[in-house]
């Protein structure tokens, strides 16, 4: 157990949970080491929700509900830290939900799909085709899902897909804690934060969207941001 | 496979080890994480070994030739990584090599010695106490090794440890890609390189040791000096 005192609980909480759910299945072995890259990037960000980050989030709630056919794409690492914020972010938003796995295998498309449902999230299913033009198994969605969105949320995504999205003619929006990521650079909008703190404030920004940050949108800003963020944490590091 | 022509290739080669090794039960679910975190600091500082990495790595060979009972205590990232590494040191200083793990079961001992010994290291055996003050298993040491130990070199150790070895009155050596960390700022010495390139660093200096180096050895001069790389690359990682 956790100290619940303890200064970084929070962050040791989802590491525990990310292994947990490894070792159940849920999520791939290359999950757990990518968590512990993104970990790092908060701990850089001081593990918390900078302003620039919010403003990220206030402008994807705008994105996503101006969107014809919003889908939220999710993994096997979203899924375990994040299934009921995700619920509560498709009440807000009426976004679609599409499982989708870089390591895919039916078992564990079933079980994510299963701790979705379990936490209320309504999931996509479907016959599933190769409809994104990637060697990959990310290639693989719904035809009535992501196959037709006009916007997509990736949360921790992988650069290729980024790409391959934004060829097709999708709007992308990331959350991913690298800023320098081929991800975060691609996407129309990144949001440099931590997901369990990231998607509640898309969810209460759904509320109340400012139509006007869509317009103003600029992703380049929002990297420098993080980057400056990270560049002045860390000129006082060692005092 | 990997292609060894990716820019990123021995990264992603040390990523799949890691990934194979914890599905084998040598490294631990929390080490595949753990790496995950390394990671991202070994992206900051550049994948290479820098300048003041080196002039650490000299420093280290001196220290370890100069003590009288060398230790260099391994754990399951450490032998998935370098366990031939680990033997041409040992090779190169005569240290004594013991098994030390923080998530520690008499399985995972036996499939590290083994690993180890497969390599050519030879591996300290005989009757495990709890020697060092500190409540978890890797309080765990032999009286011939840690026990008795005036220096330790211990890769990617974790905060507690490095302190209770510390005040135990052994000096202690890490190799840490964090030079924020708690183990980094308490040892006597910091090599912040990542792992398969500071232990044949290491080795070679062995050839030629500079002994002037232990005494004019600054560990917050080698962290200021990693944390100026990382803030250097920064500064133009989004030009």
């Amino acid at each position: 157990m956790i100290p619940e005192d303890h200064p970084r609980y929070h962050a040791l909480v989802r590491r525990e949970k990310i292994a947990d759910s490894a070792r159940a299945g849920i999520v791939a072995m290359e999950g757990v080491s990518a968590h512990g890259r993104g970990e790092t990037f908060d701990y850089l960000i001081g593990e918390r929700t900078t302003e620039s980050a919010l403003l990220a989030e206030k402008t994807a709630a705008a994105m996503l509900l101006a969107a014809e056919h919003p889908v939220i794409s999710v993994n096997g690492n979203t899924a375990a830290l994040a299934a009921e914020e995700i619920a509560a972010l498709q009440k807000a938003c009426g976004a679609k939900v599409e499982v989708n796995l870089f390591h895919r295998t039916e078992e564990r498309m079933e079980k994510i799909t299963h701790l979705l449902e379990e936490a209320g999230v309504s999931v996509l299913t479907g016959t599933f085709e190769r409809l994104i033009p990637l060697s990959h198994d990310r290639a693989i969605c719904l035809h009535e899902g992501i196959g037709s969105a006009d916007l997509v949320l990736v949360p921790l995504e992988d650069g290729d897909r980024c790409e391959a999205l934004r060829r097709m003619g999708i709007k992308v929006i990331t959350i991913d804690l690298n800023p320098l990521s081929r991800t975060s650079k691609t996407a129309d909008l990144t949001i440099v934060d931590e997901l369990t703190r990231a998607l509640p404030n898309i969810t209460l920004a759904c509320r109340n969207p400012d139509r006007d940050l869509i317009a103003s949108c600029d992703n380049m800003k929002f990297l420098h941001a993080a980057l400056d963020e990270i560049q002045s944490r860390l000129s006082h590091a060692l005092d």
